[in-house]
């Protein structure tokens, strides 16, 4: 998507340790208009493959998760960090490593709202080494739910993770992959 | 605003302890729809007062913060939880007490984020006591940005930090008021 390279190119910024620091318009200040128009980006990738909901896990992925539901006409639900005291009855747990903070944490959603009858579409703003996304994809399966695809803002192309999920069978589509970045520039694929 | 009040009824479950679970539509699963319609009535309310960004807090104000932020046609900036490694520089940061976790617990956000050229609408889902709101207050006041008001999804009136607020001269709307609730029903102001 050119116009998120292109704002990638503007306003990212390269940090030591495979960082992108896309805060000022993505993940800590969010430019909505532009999440809109990713949203219906989204939304032509895969408005034909019947989905009944979309999932995310908070936090960065909301904004972005939520304009593709609003133009999808489903609903939204989205994985909870840590142990969270508003979720009563049955939930769906999973473990999650983030690349981030080198750390691993569990997420959880309420079963109530996954159900064998639902096809999802997961958006997050990030994959990296897709470690995230093995988490929620756990999820869907102990829930027997169907996953469309998977749909992501930024791919660091770079660390591997997109594409070991294409190797596995799943439609993974990125707006932006990197296919390589320095403080001198970003590559996208 | 009828629409959320009478979700609230058809859809909202009182818990022990005063708490109101609106899951399966607000802030676990959330109607993308009804989101943009609440975003709308934000900005029927606020549209002339010249808001430059909407500030919200994560995790669960931001999908209704980005509706209100992309019908405003201005940024978002919410304030993250914990100390978060992916802000480096400058930021503001504040305490916070959770009516729901019983805990007090830091927020920030990047001081490039608000500036005193800033004028905030404030968005979150719930007010209880108000507390959640005062350290966001107190980041906005630290920044010298000045605050145009307060939107809230839904008030628990009884619980008193919305008039709080209104005493201390805030503008503070809120869809729906809470004034008195039980296992028996809910009552709106």
């Amino acid at each position: 998507m050119k116009l998120l390279e292109d704002r990638i190119l503007k306003d990212g910024q390269v940090r030591a340790g495979n960082i992108l620091k896309v805060d000022n318009f993505l993940n800590h200040q969010i430019d909505a208009q532009l999440l809109d128009e990713i949203g219906r980006e989204f939304v032509r990738l895969y408005k034909d493959e019947g989905i009944t909901k979309v999932l995310t896990i908070e936090a960065s992925g909301i904004a972005i998760a939520i304009m593709v539901a609003y133009h999808l006409g489903v609903p939204l639900v989205f994985a909870k960090k840590a142990k969270s005291k508003n979720i009563d009855g049955e939930v769906y747990t999973s473990q999650v490593e983030s690349f981030t903070y080198k750390r691993t944490y569990d997420i959880t959603v309420a079963q109530k709202f996954i159900t064998p009858q639902d096809k999802l579409l997961i958006i997050d703003d990030f994959m990296a080494s897709g470690k995230a996304m093995y988490g929620l994809l756990d999820i869907c399966a102990k829930a027997g739910a169907k996953v469309a695809g998977i749909g992501i803002c930024i791919e660091k192309g770079f660390q591997g993770g997109g594409d070991a999920l294409r190797a596995k069978g799943y439609r993974v589509e990125s707006l932006a992959i990197i296919e390589s970045m320095s403080e001198d520039g970003i590559v996208f694929r």
